[in-house]
């Protein structure tokens, strides 16, 4: 009988799995404060049942058919839909025999691992999923799906979450966070603010989502004046619908401060069209510096996301689009790229500036210094592929002790997978258990002040950090 | 008495080594695939006594002389051939000697626990060697090599190979191959077809490389259509020969699509001594792809190892030559630089593309993420100065959780010393054994999947891989 | 009551806890080797009461200051002094109770571990910090300071240092070192030469620094020829004061050979106030050349300290000038960077050149190859922001198996901070105790061999690298 282990994840030394095992106590019935993530919030306005294990945990995850796909799977075999519309496999038993027959690609990865955990805890499966039991688990999966437990909101309150933020581009309506509220429900389910589809003038859209933001705030946009006007209103009708954050993705952090008149010339060629990649780059690194300032005007924390080369399989992204499991990271340098954004407005504590990195090299060098020296900063738990066991605990010996834990901002999921949350957050609150479990068995800190960091990391910093 | 511990180099946690020692049983006796390095196959055509300890251990092998010559002993008098001819140490107990004065320098490092492997295992020393007992110790390797156990094939196969690569230039006429074949031996020695020598167009000694080239297919080669015609003859030679793959050690891994023209161009301008280092450098990237080309039409596995700026001390190599311990690592961009290979042919599965590098910090950032999304990716393991203890344990932590196992290739010896072969096997196991065990006692995997596991990464990952 | 825990930073496992504790118990009471530091040599001159606690641990050291600051805390609330004279906090007792208040923001930081040892064990206070017991420790380390026993010269003997190097610029009369000696005090405290402020030609205040070492030498210095020989000179003085040691912070580590007519115009442009950026580049490249000529010459050891951004913060620096915390490390490239240098004087083992990182990406990748290759290369300790428990051991992790323990130099405090001297190598000898005994529990070294490395790595390389 597969059962998840109760001291799964942490060190394998009794006088350290000990401590790991008491601090995990004090928090693992912690609400979950999820403050970055990407789940459809139209789950919860609609509250239907999910369609199928397909549906629900293949189709959408890119973290999951990446890995069959780097092994031959064509993703066409698993049901990923083709921007052409030509047809891809619509069976989701096929789908799920696949994935079943593979699922021992995922040993070692912490995909495996949430996996393990939604089967298991989640749905109550005590068999590993392999080809042999592909089909009775499919089987069990959607019976009980199907019921009212498993409905969407009514898994949220089981999986205890006190705030649940989405991603939403400038021109959002927030229709479906419209309708949460409206039909009375008690949840806290927060938009957070990103622009970047109207930011980066060199991608080919640009206009066409220059018109959406028109569009959602009701008047043109004719130059760099009104832009920033039609920013600053999305801003507060997102601040109306809970937000208290915004997010920016950016491949380098470069930011400069430019004259007013150079902006504006440089808006004026993109909104014509002849704008280039340098006025591209200057233009987001001018704005990442403006939009340091509309934060210290509304209060939304600030967030940067760097470090991903979207969509380097070119082949991938024609036939299926973004968020294909074909982002690849590269090395990114904040200490030259933010020095303009900083000097201008890191010393101004009511400023809070989240970084995240997809290049661990900058934790020690960059990072852990910058935060442990500039008020504004504060420092984003490890991210996407460095969201692990590893992962997290080189996060936290990289970071801890230039940069203090009072620097860091508690755990983020950055989910698209719903249904991987809970397992998620059991997995970040067990890594820093047995980190703080390590640093009391080495008489680094006491028993006392692990069990207050503990219960700071999982819930007061995030809290805090992220002014909810 | 000195006697290797038999839980070397697992974790001191019983519970991890208790596991270890369990998955280390499972593949100790297992027969070693050695896919890629640098034994020179003469010694098995030949297959004559080994002359001494000095010219066995120490004057072939860069890794152990590099470190003596670091604390200041001269190259010469560890008899290391001058180009020029001029006098070196050529008694063999006075550089034994030396070597042996100073041994207390490996404490710590891969290359002192192989040699402990080699003097104990191999050739049954039950001491540590040191000043005093260097005389009797050398006398003692010696009187064995000299007996018929000692000899390269018996060796061979009491070191159980299965399959051992050399790496071969491109013009190279693998006689030593043939002759080992025409003997009648049962082994498996199979050459791999490494180009560099005639693809870096910027090096002075291209064209006699050329002209080699040229001497081995026995046609001139005029342009580049006769060039290209000339490289696949040579590889379907190889290939009669057992070759089952190519290596291209470059310095960055660029690499480009170029128009014909523009190629033709190139190649001319290098055959008239008028290329710059801009030709060269768009050159060696786009035969790169070019080579991606020719193993999807001929089957051989590519292999890229990148990362070693060749030759960085220039006053060793004017005087000693190539390959003397002074190529020293740098960065390495594979992000960018593979992008328009991995475009053109990195979603095609039956190419197997496999990376090494010598940069830690592309481990977790580019290279899991690029073997963990393209099917024609797989890592090389910890390479060089990585493979050792802590460099195999950053390699798997730093990459399974992105890459998985399954996108990864086994190990590789890559030694020009033939003695070291089984020590290195040895060790490599031990470490995925200790890997594995740290998983299974943290609950991450079950005992069942890590038997699976190390039988995988010590045999079946290197077979399927390199099609064997 | 709070007592430090006599096996504090040890791995937990009792295998390696029990050979961590053997190995210490070996070089705890050993001497003090200081070669590398920042402490004011006045202070020993003087041998006056240290004034207060807020003056003894928290206005001259950044490391404790920028934490707090990073948390929103102004610097003038600390007591550090602006460069316009405006009042700051100037009550110590105030400044104490922030800092007590905000004790906890250093849990698991090596100031944290370093403060733990100097209160409890250099001033005997059994409780730990915080806001309410504030005013009492704080009354109780003001009247020790009063006591004969806390006299800076008493602490030094307790201390138990045998050799202290403070930092010097080029100009100093070192009139402190010659205070100290005409005492007649028998404590061996020794000036390094860094020429730093005389070799940037970028900076503003070049011309008066070198009107001060103009001063320094008793003539004018009017083109590079005197420049030379001033330096010389001063070199020549400083070693009259017992020196062993030039040390050179730069930001990149490039170097560059070049003609004399060239860095002769260099200079003069420079003299003339009109040499630009590249110069500057090329003039600092050069010199490092340079330097290590001049230490082949008179035997000084050479130290290049490289890859902090200094004064990132310019808002911080403009108010408070440098040194306040506001240096953000960035990439490091040794292995291109240092070619030239290494090339002209690398492979001569009468030269001494210790190298230190804050890139951490360069251990593995390129100073362990360099250090494990070239003669004349050594490398420095885990440095500043690594200079930690978890730093310390990625440095050895990361450079032993390619580099070896004897091209590596012993331990280096690098403090401002007095008091914290003895706190920084009980940890630093603990964590190399704890690493030998790893390796000594996995069975890759024995225990005699551990027992020696452990003396060596605490006293004897340090005293061979700066031929002490």
């Amino acid at each position: 009988m597969f059962k998840l282990h109760e001291d799964r994840f942490f060190d394998p030394n009794p006088n350290v799995r000990e401590i790991a095992r008491e601090l995990f106590h004090w928090v693992k019935d912690l609400p979950i404060i999820s403050p970055h993530g990407h789940v459809e919030q139209k789950i919860f306005a609609d509250n239907l049942p999910f369609p199928n294990p397909a549906e629900l945990f293949i189709i959408p995850d890119h973290y999951i058919f990446r890995m069959l796909y780097s092994q031959g799977i064509p993703l066409e075999n698993l049901g990923i839909p083709r921007l052409d519309g030509s047809k891809v496999e619509s069976d989701p038993r096929k789908i799920w025999q696949i994935f079943a027959d593979n699922y021992f690609l995922f040993a070692g990865t912490p995909t495996g691992v949430w996996l393990d955990y939604e089967f298991n805890i989640v749905f109550g499966i005590d068999e590993k999923l392999n080809s042999q039991n592909a089909r009775s688990i499919y089987d069990s999966i959607i019976a009980k799906l199907n019921t009212p437990e498993y409905l969407p909101r009514n898994l949220y309150k089981k999986f205890n979450i006190e705030v649940l933020t989405t991603t939403d581009a400038a021109s959002d309506n927030l229709e479906h966070h419209k309708a949460i509220i409206d039909s009375g429900w008690d949840a806290r389910i927060i938009p957070c603010f990103r622009p970047d589809a109207v930011v980066d003038i060199s991608k080919s859209n640009w206009l066409d989502n220059l018109n959406l933001l028109s569009e959602s705030v009701g008047y043109e946009i004719t130059d760099f004046d009104s832009y920033l006007k039609a920013l600053k209103d999305r801003r507060e009708y997102f601040i109306k619908f809970g937000a208290v954050s915004s997010d920016h993705g950016v491949n380098s952090v470069y930011t400069i401060d430019l004259p007013e008149y150079e902006v504006k010339s440089i808006f004026k060629r993109a909104l014509n069209g002849k704008s280039d990649k340098f006025d591209a780059e200057k233009f987001t690194g001018y704005m990442l510096i403006k939009f340091a300032e509309m934060s210290l005007e509304d209060d939304l924390v600030m967030q940067i996301h760097s470090g991903a080369r979207r969509n380097h399989n070119e082949v991938i992204f024609e036939k299926f689009g973004a968020d294909k499991g074909c982002d690849i990271p590269e090395r990114v340098d904040f200490t030259n790229n933010l020095k303009p954004l900083l000097n201008k407005y890191g010393n101004d504590k009511s400023l809070s500036l989240i970084l995240f990195t997809l290049d661990e090299s900058t934790y020690s060098r960059e990072l852990a210094p910058l935060a442990g020296h500039y008020p504004a900063v504060k420092l984003g738990p490890a991210w996407w592929f460095h969201d692990s066991i590893e992962g997290m605990m080189r996060y936290r010996k990289m970071t801890t002790e230039t940069a203090g834990f009072y620097n860091t901002v508690g755990f983020n999921d950055d989910t698209r997978a719903f249904v991987s949350i809970p397992a998620r957050h059991d997995l970040a609150r067990r890594i820093d258990s047995n980190y703080l479990a390590q640093l009391t068995a080495q008489h680094i800190i006491s028993v006392d002040e692990a069990k207050k960091l503990i219960v700071d990391l999982s819930y007061n910093l995030v809290k805090k950090a992220y002014r909810l």
